[in-house]
């Protein structure tokens, strides 16, 4: 009997085997028990033990094998055990320069239902009002029980109480979102996240960046905003304000001035209004039209971007040397631009990097495509239950 | 009975708790049984027993109290537990570009013994050859075991096997310096690391960030070594590579070309060479007159500094807005230049810094002083030991 046996009675480590055991399926999907047993290297009837309590709380669902696929070779065939999406939900929201989302996220990632507005102004109240009200009418009509909501903001927030200390392009200052959302939904659980953490996390959870520990992912819009894993854990800092790429200077004194009030920094010179600019387009153009534009790009287009591509080419060789990335996901507006100009770029990044780091790196563009930040979001809530199924979800 | 002390005679669990006695006896030096016991919140006999393990293998040894000050207010009064620094040693080795030194450090931080040379060209081979015989020398007059031989070297080493991919300033490209080491001292444990993280580590553990969980060490001389602790743990990346802040771009190409191969890296702009230009000194000077001449300089210095202290600002912003960073430690070459210019600085940093991240960094200057790198090195080697104190020190 290993070690792990031995201590698998007591109640933390069963809480920690039953949370591993709920993330496999939650992240995985659906799959035989025998599976789940070779996954977590405990007994058999360990595993059916556990796979009851998640039963008993709702979590997920066992269904009997049709066939003889699963049969493991002597008695029953191993039952498929899948995260029970109508059990759990969660809601997950994500605001944006003008328009609102907000999504019921099944157990195991399903969208049961979705939502999108546009938002009529910018205020915080507005924008609270907007996502709470699809919030309660989602939630209204959901068939298990809702955890909690999560948010996606575009700006600088802190962790701890959803404050959003700086959200330049909703022209947000000092907001406290948080307590906006709560005291319009009482007595539920309200986590407020930087839309580039909630992308970040969403393709390294299930998408592009699965089981990759070390990955930055860069979102380029009128704004860069970026989420760094490290080790498999997000970039937080003392304050949970780490990973403000767009922010590097990366030009000095010759570049464009930006909102933040320095000169220089990434996103000016990588952002929607430097494309717009190198197109010859006006610095306000729609996003829309500018996505038209660059698919619309003829032969000319690595000579019109070639300075856009230089510098996204000189700061992603800043991510390589600060960060040693086995991975670098471009995604929002640089998901257009990067296969573009992908030589150009790489041999910009190349030429500013260290070669033992440069090696290692590997640029792609993510797969959840635009719902990476609203799946992001709905992982902000799920974490609690993944943690403490028991405690989470007992009734 | 908490669920510790029920699960305090599995051997997974009683190796974690000797272990985390330990580091407490390793880190914070003698103390009384009473206060490890209130420290790792077990039962006064589980602690007892463990620090009798501790004994046996050599580690602490515990003195009697001789006077009432440690009486608990019954029973006898609580011995000191202090680490024994004759009984298990590490060698920690440091290789600069014009010497090499070696310390035998006992257990607690200690330094028993330690032997300083000039190192008369920057072969790889030379270097290896000098470390392990000062080493081997050192180790012929160990008072206990020697753990093992952990050596700091200007360059970016990859954890794995000691080779250093890139140390300019020795003139080294892919260096298999861990192999030279191992070859010169059969059978021993040997840890080749970067010189700025190993000084990271250092003042994490023993100096000024001390109990500071996201920290940036700085280290300026020719190049800018830097080392980063993210949430307690070493920034590592995918390779090993992380952190080579001094190769962030931080000019662009008004600039100086870096050794590199890239423009306006933050080190030719904050390195050795661009002080020594700033004060009208050949850029080759030895660092120790480059030294007495910022301690001779007069009331002209923020002016004659003034460019070095703008691009160490906004060097700085970058680290704000990337890292959020609790504390920045400012070492080697900074040590003396920050301290002429450090409201040109603080000037530089916040204005190129997001508000929010800013607002929670403060600077310092390092506590071990030169001997940081050292103490550094000599910690890599004891890790294994505080992971699993009777799998590392049994006999």
């Amino acid at each position: 009997m290993s070690v792990r046996e031995t201590l698998a009675g007591s109640p933390d480590v069963r809480r920690t085997n039953l949370a591993v055991l709920l993330r496999h399926l939650h992240l995985d999907g659906p799959m035989r028990r025998a599976e789940l047993t070779d996954r977590l290297g405990l007994t058999r009837s360990t595993v059916a033990d556990l796979v009851g309590e998640l039963a008993r709380l709702g979590a997920v669902e066992q269904l009997v094998a049709d066939n003889r696929a699963g049969h493991t070779g002597r008695g029953r065939p191993s039952p498929v055990v899948r995260p029970c999406a109508l059990g759990t939900q969660v809601l997950a929201g994500e605001v944006q320069v003008d328009q609102v989302e907000v999504a019921l996220v099944g157990l195991g990632g399903t969208v049961l239902r979705r939502d999108r507005r546009p938002l009529p102004d910018r205020a915080p109240t507005t924008a609270a009002e907007l996502v709470t009200t699809i919030a309660t009418e989602l939630a209204a009509k959901a068939p298990g029980r809702v955890l909690g909501l999560g948010v996606a903001v575009p700006g600088v927030t802190r962790d701890a109480d959803g404050n959003v200390r700086f959200a330049p392009n909703l022209g947000w200052r000092d907001v406290t979102f948080g307590r906006l959302l709560e005291s319009r939904m009482p007595g539920a659980h309200v986590q407020v996240v930087n839309d580039a953490d909630a992308g970040a996390l969403a393709e390294h959870l299930r998408g592009v960046a699965r089981g990759c520990g070390d990955v930055v992912f860069v979102e380029g819009d009128v704004g860069i905003g970026s989420g760094v894993i490290i080790g498999g854990q997000p970039l937080v800092g003392a304050g949970g304000y780490a990973g403000e790429l767009g922010h590097m200077v990366v030009v000095g004194r010759e570049g464009q001035r930006c909102r933040c009030g320095s000169v220089g920094c990434w996103e000016t010179e990588i952002g929607r209004q430097a494309v717009a600019r190198a197109l010859g387009l006006r610095a306000d153009v729609p996003r829309n039209s500018l996505v038209e534009a660059l698919h619309a790009i003829g032969p000319d287009g690595p000579r019109l971007l070639s300075q856009v591509a230089r510098h996204l080419g000189s700061g992603l060789a800043n991510v390589v040397n600060i960060f040693n990335p086995g991975l670098i996901v471009l995604g929002g507006l640089l998901r257009e631009v990067y296969p573009l100009v992908s030589s150009e770029v790489r041999h910009s990044m190349f030429a500013g990097a260290l070669a033992a780091p440069a090696e290692q790196v590997r640029l792609a563009l993510p797969e959840l495509g635009d719902d990476a930040v609203l799946f992001g979001a709905a992982e902000t809530v799920w974490r609690r239950a993944l943690i403490d199924p028991a405690g989470a979800l007992a009734a």
